[in-house]
């Protein structure tokens, strides 16, 4: 990272004075540092350096390239050198890449590739955007039960040299099918003439080319294996995902979780391409949606106050206090969403300990609004408004906050009941919910603390 | 996971009527799903199951507990029992475990365990908790640039079965010092009589054993590496994070940022234990302190609003849109700090992007207000106030939204420029911040139009 940093500026003057010297000066340049590098330089001059590199380093790039950063090269490089460099890399990267493109530019591409590869790459596309199937790898190593530890490594040294990984070693039949795996490390202490079916692991994780790339990241990550093979209907291997795609996955699919609770409602393809690749209107129509649904929730507030009208004007010192009042339980609300919707995410809480959920939650609320009322109750009295208004702000807040942190655990326990994703149950809906409500509270404690 | 629901009702009858099977009946779940299956399980329970289990299964098992239900296990069962577990564990899994207990706990279970893992485990605790050298295992392959391709194959049959991988094979010099590595996959096809020093790639990503586990998880997604090897200041190699137990990190740290945003200020070692695991109490004060400091803040709000006593006592009808227009700031600020504190988290936006950041944050909340203030307009008109309030909200709301985006921007940039975490900047803080400024906002538009 640190050399990308020191050479940036340097490059900058290559590009402009000295493009010859370009490629030798990048050649040793890490390919996902080199793409950090791409975001300080002007467009066209991305396009140079891209120009400049060698296929190899080229291709390997276009690997780690995203979004617009991507689209902006694929649109401007030539299909031909395209077709080369993609050559070079493994099916599943080149599927990745092809996603950015449009049905026709994919087929000029694909033209330009060896046949093999293409045909490699279309059986991939075949499978649904997300799925196991995209992911996995159709290079792998593959060894038979019959066979010796001394005949499986032998084997070892003809395989084909894009095989990404032979650390697990699967056992096929002579249908194709999966019937064990060895990981590596077993297989050079063992024997020389021990066979690979008196060895061999028979208990197997697998998933189909059609599970969503989330549950394949999440078995990946919950049982702690380096790759999980991809079998059909027929348990015949077709391919195997390997730890690394997956890290990106998490992250993705993290990202996504994060804005939901943020109350931004971005799909998986918008996450993936990344903050400044979005068009700033797409951004906007997405966040208008949800603050829309929000605003309308808040006029629910407005009519609430409304119907209190008369108290208000009566005792106009109410009003102070209704942000206040209403600004700690949408945070207390939030604090508690967000720990719940973690807990639900990463697995630590499920459906069944809703009562204890509700209980600890309820529990927490009330205490925080005891401390919280206390001091509510101190500044109101320093503001001067007598003791039967302060009382009504003290104890509207331990109300609240029970009230709060009891609708922010219910909601996404009662979403995840229903099967819908609780981390649209965002935050900020819940603050909004908790908002209406919350002025219900408050006037009614203060319609019996002030006679009103 | 099927497999232990099935069962789960099962073992509980086992558990209390036929103990002596237990064993056998779940010896072919995995230790990940063994886990979830101590959830449903009375504490008791848990101790029997975990005592019925063979050495071997109890050992995975502990390796995959976690907070509460590790810490159980531990305080339950004996030390010698305990340590012949241990010894079967790599010494970064049981540094994990260990720590867990009381420093006389952990002396009397390192006593029970073999003297050489013991001391290796003593090794690793010296590095401070949440580093590389906590991380990396110990036992690792490694190999001499001198060898020939056959001579290291002939090696690899005769290192120690504990090597966790040996997808990368580490080659050191007389004194231990890294100078390159080779991938297994490319030994394989290499001549036997083709030397190390002339096939290893001399090109080292290396952290040190105090780098930070971010910092290594970080590295191990950027650059898609399947390992990193760890080393002292005189490049001696110390160990290898592999990636494995980079996803747990990744999590984790997710976990962390997550609640960060949502006002929970947890520490990693919280995240770590998980939901249930932390007593009630402390999490009221985890909770607490954000609650006040945002309650202070919040009677900023209240001040705001006795500075305009006067206007909300002559127009009772202005106090009607201040929840919708602290709640819209609210929201608007909350989805863009979401948005770019999580750019900033994943590294889509940096520091020197501030100026594209606030111009299209900026733009956003202009767009978004102008679309929310002619809703807000006509919400205003259906409530009978007449023209002039309804502009003033219709007015206020642009304001605000443009108001509300450019802080949620400006602030986990700033706080990222003074090296402060940008999440600890969260969202209720942005929102209690635009709640007070949106009132100035409103009334001072109020002012303007209603000619208070």
């Amino acid at each position: 990272m640190s050399l990308a940093k020191v050479i940036g500026p340097d490059i900058e003057e290559l590009i402009r004075e000295n493009p010859k010297e370009l490629a030798a000066a990048v050649s040793a340049i890490h390919p996902a540092d080199l793409a950090e590098l791409l975001d300080d330089l002007p467009r066209e001059d991305r396009v140079t350096l891209f120009e400049a590199l060698p296929i190899e380093q080229g291709a390997e790039l276009l690997s780690v390239l995203k979004g617009e950063k991507l689209r902006l090269i694929l649109h401007t490089a030539s299909p031909t050198r395209l077709g080369q460099m993609l050559d070079r890399l493994a099916a599943d990267d080149v599927t990745d890449v092809l996603e950015h493109l449009t049905q026709r530019q994919r087929e000029a591409i694909l033209e330009k590739m060896s046949p093999r590869d293409a045909a490699e790459v279309e059986r991939l596309q075949r499978y649904p955007p997300r799925t196991a199937g995209r992911l996995m790898t159709i290079k792998f190593a593959t060894i038979r039960p019959e066979w010796t530890v001394a005949e499986t490594l032998e084997h070892l040294r003809r395989i084909d040299p894009e095989v990404e990984t032979v650390q697990s070693l699967y056992a096929v039949d002579d249908t194709g099918r999966l019937v064990g795996y060895v990981s590596l490390r077993r297989l050079f202490p063992a024997p020389p003439d021990k066979k690979i079916a008196d060895m061999m692991e028979r208990r197997l994780l697998t998933v189909r080319p059609d599970t969503d790339q989330e549950e394949v990241a999440r078995m990946v990550s919950k049982y702690d294996v380096h790759a999980i093979p991809v079998v059909d209907e027929n348990e015949k291997l077709l391919g195997i995902v390997t730890v690394d795609d997956v890290i990106d996955i998490l992250i993705e699919e993290q990202t996504q979780d994060v804005l939901h609770l943020g109350g931004v409602s971005a799909t998986q393809e918008e996450v993936e391409q990344g903050y400044f690749a979005s068009k700033p209107w797409r951004n906007v129509r997405l966040r208008f949606t949800w603050l829309l649904l929000l605003f309308v929730a808040a006029t629910f507030t407005g009519t609430v106050l409304r119907h209190y009208e008369n108290d208000v004007a009566r005792v106009v010192a109410l009003a102070f206090f209704i942000p206040l009042l209403i600004g700690t339980g949408g945070n207390s609300g939030s604090q508690t969403v967000t720990t719940i919707v973690r807990g639900l995410a990463v697995g630590e809480i499920r459906l069944r300990d809703a009562g204890r959920v509700l209980l600890r939650e309820g529990g927490s609320g009330i205490a925080l609004g005891l401390l919280l009322g206390i001091v509510g109750f101190g500044q109101a009295l320093l503001w001067g408004t007598g003791i039967p208004l302060a009382l009504t702000v003290g104890v509207s807040i331990v109300a609240i906050c029970a009230w709060a942190n009891t609708v922010g655990a219910m909601v996404p326990m009662l979403a995840t009941a229903f099967r819908i994703d609780p981390t649209v149950m965002s935050a900020p809906l819940i603050a909004t919910i908790v908002d209406a409500t919350g002025l219900v509270i408050y006037f009614t404690v203060a319609r019996l603390f002030l006679g009103l």
